[in-house]
């Protein structure tokens, strides 16, 4: 091997966006970066980026191009680490095999930064498991968390954590003693103090795992909003203006969060060409990516209510059939019923309607979280998540803090809902939601989410549900079987209901 | 080739339950059948039950075992025709492979009718493409379904129906002009009147899929019900009995089914153990075996909106959590805020609840299959389908001569909410799902699907829904683009929300 420079601290491949700027983060920290993209052009870009970017006072360029996987190795010290940033999928492995090619060594650390699904990232530490360390490394922010600041959710092998460690908490977003976000936004002026917004979650795909639920959550939370707003607008006959100011006021509170803040901004945004309300411009028909649609899956999956995700996930895909919604519009009447209603009453209902359905949502989020660490035999810390979303990501909240708090409470909490905290929340809440919801039934406002909390809600503290009768049926055409209340859990009994006298037996 | 008896039309592997029953079935129907289980005693047992079965009047057995699949292939004339009922998985696979062995040819026919996931009939059509003429069948209606009349949902090689054809639709159920079940229970007596239960459903996995949306319409038709009577009970206070004469009365009209039937029966079954209703003492946490999670997880990842299967699916996993929702009932108190009701009202409400509910659930379902007919390039008749459910299936129905008619009016209907007959329908009733979501979140009854289904059904006629924010919201922080509503679809706008002026641009 000649001309081994081991001058770089890390090596990235991809510098599309995301990699470029999670690149320039770095390097704001001090950090060596040898970058390589099939492209040219963008390692040209990351070069010329920093350079314009970078203050006077700093001396010297910290990104380094390379022009090949082999000259990236070679400027890297052992074990290497290498940060992948291209599409999830094949692109993932194939970039595996040429880094092997390129003669990378057992211990050399690849990490993928992209969005993986967790199974490929389970699949792959075990199947490169004596070629390199495969580690995962889910992002969340967007372009603007790369660059100053994201959550990051990493995990894989517990030894290779050791060497990321220093460099993830350095570019990571940070939260303040208050567990609020310290913003920044100016390039070679990094955050050194607070609390860093990542932490080793488990081996192979927990990070990707908890950053697929972190956007499954991230859906439901959108979704209520929407549903929020929509009310407001329906019920009470408020401007998108009004209702921006409103939800300003409301992000002074309890519902204080980026999706509430930016809400607030959007709906005060008139289109530039009509001066009309922006909103009122924008189709009604919302894309999605997969995350939220996996979450539901997956929790289906293993038998975990997610009620909330699912209809958020349903009211995508039900916003994008806008033709055949045109004429169910004019075909289905509905029927409006609606009293007089007194609108500070309502705000006040829609307002903890909100709360109280955020709370369900993010509680069924950490149930799925919950089931999957058995499932896939991690250990994953609910005090650290909750605490490495409260900067970085989308779903940061100062709300956040508070799931922190409950988890430091009481680390094997059986559910969000029962902590003394969330519990007393809902005790005074919950009558804003049952107001939503009669009010979206009765005026004919579709309130999915908002009906489907309630329903968690009210469902999870029913001591007696009918499914008692539901087992019956079981039992009576498929001889399914069923336990009886007064015997004991495991004895099953089967009642013979096609013979004379009924007779029932238990059954072995 | 020595002995070729040839005597037999067909073969039956896998002698248990229903594949004793659907033997005897078709020996009932005049085919001769020849039996083979690994376990000999099974063999035995069918031969016997034949015997004891088959009324004097019938010459001789038709049933034969096989001590081989040798033996059994020698009994079949070519093309012959073999049913499996193993367990679905592997089993089928193993069979498979050992009938190769024992001298099957690439025309003889395969027919698996357990449980298999259609994906699963997919492949083993490939790939076995060159052995054997692999064709599923689904089936239901349990073992009595199975004996005297089961619902029969075939998917394959259109040339290998031909040969199953006059055999199935021999044994499957039977309506009269009316769509009503014809019902039999004696055996030698068949029924050889009435339209069979049976239609050929396209190739390879299409039966099975159907039969796999039929289990998730019953697993929201099952929640619905009970939720009506969780409704009864707690709103009204009526006693097990009580509603199960109302159940019964309601049987009389649109709701009209196998499972109000039989709801109504359970309900007034008293346990004879204790005197007391048998409903109270069963426990109330139900179990499933998988389809209808199949069912739900195939709607979200194809993008159909189904929340009511989906809550469905999820009130039977909260079901299931007893202790934490006995934790649960005392942590989080309720509100009950229900004024003096009327029980004639509110029995009515009930009704149109369930009834509205249902349409919706199983617009859903066919929407899940209108879906799945484009992902895996069938054709389904969608009256066929539903005539064939019409009888020997759970989900039997008056509702299901509906349904047909709706889309023998309109084959390629968008969506059965849109129908002329069921859109007036719910005109009417929906009135009485609004009251019953109403009822349910004042007093604190859990009513998941009741609410999905009123979710639905207002989302679905809104020719303006809050996707337009959510849109916006996706814009503002991961740049996802948005149509505006005053330009041609398809051209993408973004916002630079973070730039001076927030210009506007459109993306290519």
């Amino acid at each position: 091997m000649v001309n081994m420079i081991q001058d770089c601290n890390i090596g990235f491949i991809g510098l599309g966006v995301m990699g470029k700027n999670l690149a320039l983060n770095l390097a704001d920290h001090g950090y060596r970066v040898a970058g390589f993209d099939l492209d040219t052009k963008k390692v040209e870009d990351v070069l010329s980026s920093e350079i314009a970017e970078r203050p006077t006072d700093v001396e010297k360029a910290r990104i380094i191009g390379c022009d090949s996987l082999k000259e990236m190795l070679d400027h890297l010290a052992t074990p290497r680490v290498i940060v992948l940033l291209v599409p999830a999928g094949q692109p993932v492995d194939d970039v595996c095999q040429n880094l092997i090619q390129a003669g990378l060594e057992p211990n050399d650390i690849v990490v993928d930064c992209g969005n993986s699904q967790w199974t490929d990232t389970i699949r792959r530490e075990a199947e490169y498991k004596h070629q390199l360390k495969f580690f995962g490394t889910a992002v969340s922010g967007g372009e603007v968390g790369a660059r100053f600041g994201p959550s990051l959710m990493p995990g894989g092998d517990a030894e290779s954590w050791q060497y990321l460690k220093p460099m993830w908490e350095a570019v990571s977003a940070k939260v303040d003693e208050d567990g609020k976000p310290i913003e920044t936004r100016t390039p070679g002026k990094p955050i050194f103090d607070g609390e860093p917004c990542t932490a080793y979650l488990g081996p192979n795909g927990a990070g990707h795992y908890v950053k697929m639920v972190h956007n499954g959550i991230e859906y439901a939370d959108m979704q209520l909003i929407c549903e929020a707003y929509h009310l407001l607008r329906s019920i009470l006959g408020y401007s998108p203006k009004q209702i921006g100011k409103l939800f300003e006021k409301w992000n002074q509170g309890v519902l204080n969060s980026y999706l509430v803040e930016i809400t607030a901004d959007i709906l005060q945004q008139d289109d530039i060409k009509t001066g009309e309300p922006l909103v009122d411009l924008i189709l009604d028909s919302a894309g999605q990516k997969g995350t939220g649609r996996w979450t539901a899956i997956s929790a289906t999956q293993m038998g975990v209510p997610a009620g909330i995700i699912s209809e958020a996930v349903y009211s995508r895909a039900l916003s994008t059939l806008t033709s055949q919604r045109y004429q169910a519009a004019s075909t289905l009447v509905g029927i409006t019923d609606l009293a007089d209603v007194n609108a500070e009453h309502v705000e006040a209902s829609i307002h903890d309607a909100l709360y109280s359905a955020k709370i369900c949502a993010y509680a069924q989020g950490f149930q799925i979280m919950r089931a999957a660490q058995a499932e896939y035999d991690w250990k994953l810390n609910f005090v650290d998540i909750a605490k490495i979303w409260r900067g970085g990501c989308i779903i940061r909240a100062s709300f956040l803090q508070k799931i922190a708090d409950a988890f430091t409470e009481e680390p094997e909490l059986d559910n969000l809902l029962l902590s003394d905290y969330f519990a007393d929340q809902l005790e005074e809440r919950q009558v804003g939601l049952r107001n939503s919801v009669v009010l979206a039934a009765q005026s004919g406002i579709p309130a999915p989410t908002f009906f489907s909390a309630l329903a968690y809600f009210d469902g999870y503290r029913s001591e007696v549900l009918p499914a008692n009768l539901l087992q019956a049926q079981r039992d009576y055409f498929g001889a399914h079987t069923y336990e009886r209340a007064d015997s004991a859990r495991g004895e099953k009994f089967h009642t013979h209901w096609q013979q004379e006298g009924r007779p029932e037996t238990q059954v072995k």
